[in-house]
């Protein structure tokens, strides 16, 4: 039997309705953190759940459902890695994903987060981890109970499932091995920069860098790298993000420090990558997966790609040094582009992961990913979760909190219900590294383009082998194609030990 | 028989769901007048579009109407100036006009405005009033149309039924009368004006304003009067106007001319006294009549207030005049208080609507009146109109525009189907006039309260009167409620001659 067109059309449209309700509904989000008024926050609200209650009508109806069934089961002669087959396979798994959750789980889930999210404010205020353990364990046993419904009759765990909601189609156990790869030499890298004779000069870049003058410039290298500001904005918010409210209408949100000029600068870079993958996916597809990011991970690893393949490296900032000299003088006046540079890329343990850079973060990233596994497992009760939060922080990082706010209460995610959410910034990482890699090996000579402020060759090798794909494979598999090998803590490891050793005069 | 009590939450529920998804479309076109990257407005349409179809197919619904009719049966025993009986007769009489015109109607008429503005801005561009001639008529046929369905089997003419959904329950007639006791000696006063020999010097509002200092004092004069930072905002973009998102959430916009010093300030007076509106309305009856804008005229006179009553007085300008000194220095620092406020306040016939002064812009609007009633009675036909309104122009304002884009092409309104709109504009000039003549009589001392800053009484005064009245009556009974008489041309006459006739030393 061949495809049904008809049916094939039917849920397209089906699908194409709920993505514009949805579309609205993140535009009024985003004018929600960017400037609404405070008092309008209640009405808001009303208009939002509204919005997201159609959105999920739509996309658990019967009839959507059994359509999509039935054209899966008519798939056998069409590409497997092609469009029309990412579209139905990625539309059944989220209906039945919404499908297998009753509407009572739903619900409890929906009101124990909210509810999660106050008791952890006030928690994390209070500096008082036991004010938030009975809401949290609530919600792990949600959680495990949604997990083990979504993975009733097939091979995978409660726990894979949750990540399948982030990570289509990742399996924890190669994960697993892939972080153990990076974890070992990650933590003995850190170790020898922490014992390096030569230090970064940090409070260069705590100096006075004036807002309108990084905005200025983070507005100039956004676009110097290939965001597109007639199909996108940059705004300013106090949590930075990207949102997509179009298929030509991509808003990314920053946020800028006077005394730490990373934060403005890349960050901006970062969110610029996360929405150059927006902008690269096919607007033609807009609101069906062969027109959606892959995952989470795959989204990350272009963020980061930008932010610290390009953003940290010599080359970029060589291109960019007497500009932003020149930007933000005198702050700049007497430094050179190495002691910048060096100072861009201090490698430091710390307490706070959102604070962290990019080597000790993957570290901060392992142990939640571990410590979630046992909790939802069961292998670890809520009790004991700070003892063993802070134990792993001692022996992977050599910190420890003095407080379980800046220790186990430090993260909205858990208290927000978003479990197997962490393990895709590792693998945004991991991706980012192999891809550069790759690229590079193909296309040869990023350090001359970078300097002369040319990124258009990469952007566009992204273009064709990640964003152009959508959903059309799993991440792992969009990863192993465009590279030519499976997803391994390989190139990670050789761009930071590469570089890292290089800055801090370390043999190896 | 009473009210049925179920019936009547049904019908409220209904209407605020619609009000629901008007004010998201609402929120999506501030955006989109705000910010929204160019590249995403087709998408944005097709957001839009969805959204008001299905507020039309809410406020069409068969049941929605006839549970409307059958409370209506049943309103004997409420008071007609209560909020019940607002809220059956004012959903009954939207609900109506909505199922008196046939889709096809609707429909034609939506094609020929949007092909109306198209032709209405390419024959303004080529100064050739001939290719917009048979589009114009195209739209008149079926606006009279219209107007001969919905006053089908009532004593009203076609044009008053156009009129109605600007401005409800008014009649031709009364306002004819008035506008004929205002034109009169209007055109007496402008005349002497004209001739007077003191005349302001107007140079000094066209010199250096910097934006960003503009910026600062109007939001420092907007928030003194009183408009509401908290439940709303102020922006910018090219056509201001004001919108409202929600209960709590009205937007304003304005626009600066770093060389014309009115259009910034007065701009967001004029916009504050629409947003003060809003805001004083009753949240709790938000998207039902009683917590809706009485009607076009009533919204008018209260922009109107505060930017000519308040915004052009000499108390005012005592009060903000050492601040807009400094502000902006240099530019005012050798002009006195007198010289700035006669200069604010020049009196001058012009060509455009839109850039006219408060005496000579109701001119404009009679002569768009009287056309537009001859246009749909038929006694005017559309290929004569440029000749009728060149005559008009040099017989009441004393000009004649050398080319149609500056005359009869000037105003995109007819092309966009809205007549009976402009009357609207004159009827709040009028109102203005008399709600704050009667609002000084009782309240007093309005003069020394200004010249100190402060506002609050006024304000207070129109919340009563006006702003918590909602729809409980029509714009002429409430007009007449608040000062105690009808709506008529005195106040403003006297209003008008009593500033003018001092300001430039005409005697009588």
């Amino acid at each position: 039997m061949t495809m049904n067109q008809e049916q094939f059309e039917f849920v397209c449209e089906h699908a194409r309705g709920a993505m514009l309700l949805q579309t609205i509904a993140d535009t009024l989000e985003w004018d929600e953190r960017t400037g609404m008024p405070i008092a309008g926050g209640d009405y808001r609200a009303t208009q939002v759940s509204t919005l997201r209650g159609m959105v999920h009508h739509r996309r658990t109806d019967a009839k959507y459902g059994e359509t999509l069934q039935s054209l899966s089961e008519n798939l056998v002669h069409e590409d497997p890695a092609g469009d029309v087959a990412a579209t139905v396979r990625g539309l059944l798994r989220d209906w039945k994903r919404n499908h297998r959750l009753p509407q009572d789980l739903v619900e409890r889930t929906s009101r124990a987060t909210v509810k999660g999210q106050q008791r952890w404010d006030a928690a994390r205020r209070a500096d008082d981890f036991g004010m938030f353990q009975e809401t949290l364990a609530e919600i792990l046993d949600l959680k495990r109970e949604a997990g083990q419904r979504i993975a009733e009759g097939t091979d995978r765990s409660a726990y894979e499932a949750l990540l399948d909601e982030y990570e289509p189609d990742a399996r924890v156990e190669p994960l697993n091995q892939v972080f153990r790869d990076l974890r070992v030499p990650l933590v003995e890298l850190i170790e020898s920069i922490r014992e390096a004779p030569r230090q970064p000069n940090r409070s260069l870049l705590e100096r006075d860098f004036p807002i309108a003058a990084q905005r200025d410039l983070s507005r100039f290298v956004a676009e110097r790298v290939g965001f597109d500001f007639q199909a996108g904005r940059l705004d300013e918010t106090s949590h930075p993000f990207c949102t997509t409210l179009g298929p030509r209408d991509c808003r990314i949100l920053t946020r800028y420090d006077a005394n730490w000029l990373p934060a403005g600068l890349l960050g901006t870079l970062h969110e610029a990558g996360h929405g150059m993958y927006e902008q690269g996916l096919r607007a033609e597809w807009f609101g069906l997966p062969p027109g959606s990011y892959c995952s989470l991970g795959i989204h990350e690893s272009q963020s980061r790609l930008w932010e610290n393949q390009v953003g940290r490296s010599r080359p970029f900032w060589q291109w960019l040094f007497e500009r932003a000299r020149s930007n933000f003088s005198p702050a700049l006046d007497e430094v050179s582009l190495d002691e910048l540079h060096f100072a861009i890329n201090q490698i430091q343990p710390s307490l706070i992961r959102v604070e962290a850079d990019e080597a000790t973060y993957n570290l901060h990233i392992i142990i939640r990913f571990d410590l979630e596994q046992q909790l939802i497992a069961g292998t670890l009760s809520v009790k004991d979760l700070p003892e063993a939060w802070d134990a792993r922080y001692r022996s992977d990082l050599g910190v420890c909190a003095p407080s379980a706010a800046d220790g186990v209460l430090q993260d909205v995610h858990w208290s927000a219900g978003l479990i197997g959410y962490f393990p895709t910034y590792t693998l945004g990482n991991l991706a980012s590294a192999q891809l550069f890699d790759a690229a590079e090996a193909e296309l040869g000579g990023f350090e001359e383009m970078f300097s002369r402020g040319e990124f258009a060759p990469l952007l566009e090798w992204l273009r064709e082998r990640i964003h152009h794909r959508g959903q059309c494979e799993s991440g792992n598999d969009l990863v192993e194609k465009a590279t030519g090998k499976p997803l391994s803590a390989d190139s990670l490891m050789g761009y930071l030990s590469g570089k890292l050793r290089k800055l801090y005069r370390i043999a190896g």
